[in-house]
């Protein structure tokens, strides 16, 4: 044997064991290996095999995720929730006279409590206070610094260290695998994307959420947009396909949520013709993250467990199916 | 010599020959060589130069543009508009009783001066009756039937033989350049998706424009998105901005126009840091395509002229710039 052939010899072997590695190397390590895993592998191997029946050009992966409670977690509130309550308390101790309200003064001492009691009208007002009358960097700028120097109450981790390890992975798989991954929440779109980008690796133009009025003005001469109060859209049930239609135009082959907010959208989407998959993603892990579903306030999923199955949808048993829950918790 | 030898100097010889010939081709060959053709190519070069101090990471090279009359044409009136009119006829042919008022049955004889006679209401009318009361699909299927089989009442094209043949190029080079190219129109979000990809190579989930509401329904079971009536969003002037905001979440490095409708839109993108190109498209060629500006009834430009050259916009004059008009006609 000369030397020429043992080079080639032995770069055969270690091409094959590299292919052999490749093959078998998991996109998804925080799934557990049940039927979920399977059934979303088993999915995106039929639809990116060019020579398979279930092919679909990768102009049309589109898929799409809801992000409370299915890329992050969402209780005891929502993230953003606990936001405008946490920028309330600041703008008090730089302004105690803004506190016009019972709600705004619970929400200064961050009694969650009663500000969940005062209902959907005591939400708006929270949201209203903290969200408008200020440019779109200069929100940005405060939701910034408060995702790294904030702790949430249970866990005492960085809201951004509450993201779904396995939904991270699922992400990153389907955009290796030629899909264009999107947000499509109830969230806000100016506060999701200053964490999208770095958590989930999603870009603002892939960020769909609700989002109030906004206006353009000068200021001092420099065009500025400025956050209003009134809503603009709410990006939940219904409004989540109609959302879609309007800004990608495409129906997804798949839809991921928790709550019934998600219904609509997965129903829309795994009605399409061809290969669709729909997600649920159930909270049964009460010991690792939270348990709650039909009589939850939040988050709140009967439509999807009562007829998503029937439809074909994949409920995720976060307890059975998931190896580990947080990014920033092994 | 060996063998081996010449083959390679064969190879580098191709090689230079070939990176000679890539580097002088000219990715703008339907503009003329002046001023203007430079300044685009000029500031291309500048923010894609990793070594230089514009340079601009390829996620944030974001350029937008008009449609009507930045990208093709819009006289003597806007596609969409001449679409509008021709599906009312179309409808009235099947069901007469449908032409309820004067403007309708003008709309059903292609009476363009009495539509247009009757102001912004008649026009809200015309296009209520054409765009609403059926699904995306079916409004679609119609829009692409229309655009083979319909000619512009002055040229005799199809409407999408009259895209400009610079702007097509100028799109294709800054993708070509890593720019992610977007149309951010007053134009209809349905009606534009069904040319854009084909014309502009420019996907649905980069065509940004008006829109009416749409209703989520079940039909027969079926999950369908159907057209509304009511208007959605009036996507011109500041609402240009407000839109870009709140879809690609991020201030564009380029942007053009060409009316006033896009000043908003230019002013916004041209204030932000770093490397900015504003551009006007300046109808001077009665000859090969329309002469208007200041006094048009469409496309009305005043801004852009006054307030433009001095924030630096570059205003593209298309007699004496461009050496080709429409795609569908050397």
């Amino acid at each position: 044997m000369t030397i020429l052939s043992v080079t080639r010899t032995v770069s055969f072997a270690a091409a094959l064991a590299f292919g052999a590695v490749a093959a078998t190397a998991d996109p998804l390590p925080s799934w557990n290996d049940t039927a979920a895993k399977a059934r979303i592998t088993d999915f995106v191997d039929a639809v990116t095999d060019p020579g398979g029946s279930d092919y679909v050009t990768p102009a049309d992966r589109i898929a799409v995720f809801d992000n409370d409670g299915t890329l992050w977690a969402e209780q005891p509130l929502y993230f953003q929730l606990i936001f405008a309550i946490d920028v309330i308390g600041e703008m008090a101790k730089d302004d105690p006279s803004i506190l016009t309200s019972d709600v705004l003064k619970a929400a200064a001492k961050k009694d969650y409590k009663v500000v969940l009691a005062g209902g959907e009208e005591a939400l708006v007002e929270v949201m209203k206070a903290s969200h408008s009358g200020m440019t779109v960097e200069v929100f940005q700028a405060r939701v910034a610094d408060w995702i790294v120097t904030a702790r949430h109450p249970d866990t005492g981790l960085a809201f951004n260290q509450m993201t779904y390890q396995p939904m991270v992975e699922l992400l990153r798989y389907l955009r290796d695998e030629g899909f264009k991954t999107y947000i499509v929440s109830g969230g806000g779109i100016h506060f999701m994307r200053v964490l999208a980008e770095d958590a989930y690796n999603i870009p603002n133009e892939q960020v769909i959420g609700s989002y109030g009025m906004s206006e353009y003005k000068l200021i001092d001469t420099v065009p500025t947009i400025v956050k209003s109060p009134a809503i603009g859209f709410n990006d939940d049930k219904e409004g989540k396909a109609i959302n879609i239609d309007r800004i990608i135009g495409k129906r997804p082959i798949i839809a991921g949520g928790n709550s019934d907010g998600d219904f609509a959208m997965i129903e829309w989407t795994t009605a399409g013709d061809g290969p669709r998959l729909g997600l649920i993603v159930h909270h049964t892990d009460a010991d690792r993250e939270y348990a709650y579903d039909r009589d939850s306030h939040i988050g709140r999923l009967v439509n999807g467990l009562d007829k998503g199955p029937g439809m074909g949808w994949l409920i995720v048993d976060m307890a059975k199916d998931w190896a580990r829950i947080y990014t920033g918790q092994q």
